[in-house]
Formats: C-alpha cells, structure tokens, sequence
C-alpha cells in the first residue's frame, strides 16, 4: 500500500510571559484567529476560548481556547500567574514553524521557548481503502 | 526559581480502522465524552464535534471532535474512507496510557498504533510569579 505521512504536531511552550496578555481573553482568542492566515491554513470555525478557575496547586487557572482548522487544530492552554502558555498547532500540511512561533511570541512575549515537532501518521494511505 | 514538568501529552494515530466507527458522529462523540472518567479527568464542556468535507487528495472527510478538561484537552480527527484516526491526549495530570490506549482502540478497532509520548513544560514554576 502506498503511504504518505499525515501530519506535522507543533507544540510550543512558552515561559516567563507578562501577565497582561496571558489574561486577557481577546488575546488568546486573536492568537488563534490570526495564526490560520498568515500559514496558509483555513479555519472551521470561530475560536473557542474559555475561562478554567484555579483547580489545584499546579493549576492557578487561565484561558484554554482551541480553533478546528481544515488542517487539523489549534490550542492554546494560558496560565497567566505563572506566566505560561502551551500552544499545538498541529496540521495535515507542512507549514512555516519559525513564523508560527513569531506569531506567538510577539503576542506572548516569553523570557523561553519550549518546543518539540512530531511527524505524526507516516503511514497514512495514500487511497482510500473504503468506497 | 523552584520548577515541575507541567504536562504529559499522548499522541495516537491509528491505522487500518473499519469504516463504521469512523465515520459515525455519535462513535466520536462517546469516545471523547466516555474517557474522562475512565483516567480521572474532568471535562469542562461537552464534547464539541463537526463534520470536515473532503478537502483535497490527503483529506477525504471525517469528523473533528475536541474535549476542553480541566487538564487540558483531548481530540480526535477521523479520516473514515483511509481507516485512520489521529487523537491527543494532553494533560496537566499523570494518567493512565494503557487504559487511555485501550478506551480508543476498542472503540476505533485498529490494525495498527503509532503513539508518541511527550513531556512538555518540563521547567513549569510551582509558584505563582504574578498577584
């Protein structure tokens, strides 16, 4: 059977952001709106974005929003006290990584970045097995 | 600066699914919706599900499905006509991998599991750095 590989998973996590940003609702959700356009993707729907209280002592609450793109998804998990934020952009074409994580770090403006890349479903057929 | 990892994120691509539960909304929602309290987790909102047309040669359709928890996320991306599905499983908790694996290959039947495991936000402040 023949293959391609299906997908290309950026996660980025992003240490030592100001406050401001992080908390701010229409932040997040301008992050994951604005991102699609400028990598050539195409959003579903609107972002989703939503306040999660403090839950525990690693948890002192944030904003999680997500974006379904026609390429797979977007999320972005805030933890403004501690000046967090872990982002996926995970997608099934290949797309600008150095100017995702601009997008996300004018936006963000961390002190460090935390990133991993995955090759993910390398043996996706490349026809479809079923009418 | 006293730290902690932050999250554990399981990626599965599974290949070689029947058509069925693939291709069936209700099979995707409850494969969100049912994991939860299988692992200990807490989902914020109901499960959120749409249809994807097919987009191009790669992309034949399916259903996109996200669960925001209080942990993070987990989501699903069915591509029925190809027999593949491409899940995350994103947690700011340990959990459990063979039973989260378990809870998706019983439902979605594959030939094959490819898995990543990463650990993410490995420098995580325990304390809070803002008011």
């Amino acid at each position: 059977m023949e293959t391609v590989q299906f997908g290309f998973h950026l996660t980025l996590d992003l240490y030592g952001c100001p406050l401001q940003p992080l908390n701010h609702m229409p932040t997040v959700y301008d992050s994951l709106d604005k991102l699609p356009k400028k990598i050539g993707m195409t959003a579903l729907i609107p972002p989703y974005v939503i306040h999660a209280d403090a839950n525990d002592a690693k948890d002192p609450g944030g904003y999680t929003g997500f974006l379904i793109i026609q390429e797979s998804h977007i999320s972005v998990h805030s933890f403004a006290k501690r000046g967090f934020v872990s982002i996926d952009v995970y997608s099934c074409k290949t797309f600008d990584v150095e100017k995702t994580k601009k997008h996300f770090v004018e936006i963000f403006q961390p002190t460090e970045v935390e990133e991993h890349f995955l090759n993910r479903g390398v043996n996706y057929p490349v026809k479809d097995l079923y009418e």
